[in-house]
């Protein structure tokens, strides 16, 4: 608790030695501004409560320009993830301002480690949702570190030396060499940062329940940022894909665009009847509060219904629609560094990136106010390089 | 639909060729009384249209005492399941009166059909949910005919002749060699009776979710009929077993009877709460409406929670339940043949049975007032041979 307290009683700006400059939130009103900060050199090897004292940072930095496990990056772009938008609202009451928001980050490698192998100056990176975890418990051992109660996440989280994460709504970053994805030469960057949360997270849960055995019948439940990666996912693994949505006018997009097999109007109880098990796995997207029944009548025997947007209000679920046919109703949160690398290096043997719209800082606040009505196809993602000059 | 409209036409008594008594329901007040039915003498061959012409009735029998698949039996005992409450008191809104109920059935083999290689006259032999299935779709062919949509119910369900199945609350039983079960030497029938619905039914997801696994943690939820069984297959299996209950006075019972290892009061949050995050999976047969969130917050990361008792009205499931470990929610209803002889193989190497409260035909309606007050530990089973002739 002494580094804690050492930490919070130095300004963002001074915490650490590399100045940083982003974006953040400073009150539940979302808003977000310009933002000095400053990141990490190295690991913490040395308390807190001494790293204040100006030899000391003077003797450290002279010796070590980068942690020795740490890869630090320019961020080119970052996506807009929803999680960001219920974050710089404090609607999970876990703020801790200013948050500087993003976990769909690609960048640049500009200084690595003595320690790190993986990365040289020059690759192109991808940080996602967690910077860190304890790395010996059983999920960090099973490579579900998503899944670690003491896990960093990139942003609103405590790392080991105290002070507050910050994420990639932001020029640079400074990440242990574990925690780096590396990207496929082919996808383009953009595109591809919003798979660093997106892809993964519905990427995990198909891995993890089996869905993503070629001719298997999936059902991807709401067609927004999570749902339309899901369809391309579910396509590249040779899956039978079949989109589930509200809107009837999303049809055309899912099938042509997207490449789905096949949609269904949830709200016209004929499809769903005529659709009634016929599917192995449905990765349920939905994040509004919606009726889980009609989903889970449209499993098969023993199928598996995932949920990875998560409604505030609790589902109603009659114990005969999960009994009668032996079915699942899971949760799935996020996914481990390995999947994360495995699903980026598939979406780069299959050409897989998001469709997104490139915005500047500028624009940051009102792209807020877009996804909050679910304005976006699919996903708004930050030039960061071209823009951090807003400030 | 003819041969239905056939045999409909026939009174119980005379649709098929062997007397039998039993004791049904005739109405929703679920009144049971004496019965006097029939059974098949063989697999139905013919078409039931010409099967009530006398002449062709006389020719069938001389040639085939029973049919060339079947096994015909003696019951000696049937388990009172909560199940067969429910169904004569139409409950679940699909009762065919009268309802002869009863799928906890042991008793001695008195005759087998030439293709018989599996069962000779003097063994003893046991009956569970289920009398037939299709055999060919993708449940059957995995051995889970519990989920074939075409599956027969051993009473209360449409045979693939036409005619209504009737229970174990009866004298005599022809059934399909299998779907008919060998029971271990050293089980005392009675009280192996139950284990054929209560056994497998706890057994199955146990089995089919990895929660068979030495050292592993189980949570039952619910300490009546199937959870008491729960208990005894855990601690056979090798596996912590921890009862959870709404009643502080089964702890002595649970631990110092059952054999479970911990005891917990869903009511108490402290309780609750020092054991957040401890248990691989829960066997949850509590089948009146409960909360479900202070269950799955004593699963592990990645745990599973299996419903198999089924609580009337939805249960409310918040997604953060769920999401935040990953962990599942599932329904498991019975189990298949396969899996029921491998149960009972195993209940016989451990000596597990249920614990019983023997009651004879005339005490049947008193029994089952107790049942829909749970006021008994755990099951009650008819000695049937030793009461039939309440007739």
């Amino acid at each position: 608790m002494g580094d804690t307290g050492a930490a919070a009683a130095t300004s963002p700006e001074e915490q650490h030695p590399q100045k940083a400059f982003g974006w953040a939130a400073r009150d539940s009103s979302g808003v977000l501004s310009p933002f000095p900060f400053s990141r990490r050199q190295g690991p913490p090897y040395y308390p807190m409560c001494f790293a204040d004292l100006p030899l000391f940072q003077l003797y450290d930095s002279f010796f070590r320009a980068t942690g020795d496990d740490d890869v630090k990056m320019k961020i080119l772009y970052c996506g807009i993830c929803h999680s960001d938008l219920h974050s710089i609202k404090n609607e999970w009451q876990n703020a801790m301002y200013p948050i500087v928001p993003g976990h769909e980050i690609v960048g640049v490698v500009t200084e690595v480690g003595r320690n790190v192998d993986n990365f040289k100056v020059g690759d192109n990176a991808g940080v996602g949702c967690m910077v860190d975890s304890c790395r010996t418990c059983d999920s960090c051992e099973q490579g579900f570190e998503n899944y670690c109660s003491k896990s960093v996440l990139t942003y609103n989280s405590i790392h080991s030396d105290g002070t507050v994460t910050y994420g990639g709504y932001s020029d640079m970053m400074v990440v242990n060499k574990d925690f780096v994805i590396r990207l496929p030469h082919n996808l383009p960057l953009d595109k591809a940062a919003p798979l660093l949360c997106a892809g993964i997270t519905v990427y995990s849960p198909m891995k993890y329940f089996g869905l993503n055995e070629p001719g298997k019948h999936l059902g991807v439940a709401g067609l927004g940022g999570l749902g339309h990666v899901a369809v391309k996912f579910g396509k590249a693994l040779g899956l039978k894909v079949t989109v589930i949505s509200t809107s009837p006018n999303k049809k055309k997009e899912a099938i042509e665009r997207l490449g789905a097999d096949a949609f269904l109007v949830s709200r016209d109880p004929e499809q769903m009847k005529a659709a009634a098990g016929t599917m192995d796995g449905i990765i349920d997207t939905v994040s509004a509060t919606h009726p889980v029944a009609p989903l889970l009548s449209l499993l098969k025997v023993q199928g598996k219904m995932i949920l990875v947007g998560a409604p505030e209000k609790p589902l109603e679920v009659p114990a005969f629609c999960l009994i009668g046919g032996g079915k699942s109703l899971a949760g799935s949160n996020i996914g481990g560094i390995r999947d994360t690398q495995e699903m980026i290096d598939l979406a780069g043997k299959h050409n897989i990136t998001a469709e997104i719209e490139i915005i500047s800082f500028d624009y940051l606040n009102k792209a807020m106010e877009r996804l909050a009505k679910n304005d976006v196809k699919y996903r708004f993602v930050i030039d960061v390089a071209n823009s951090s000059s807003a400030a």
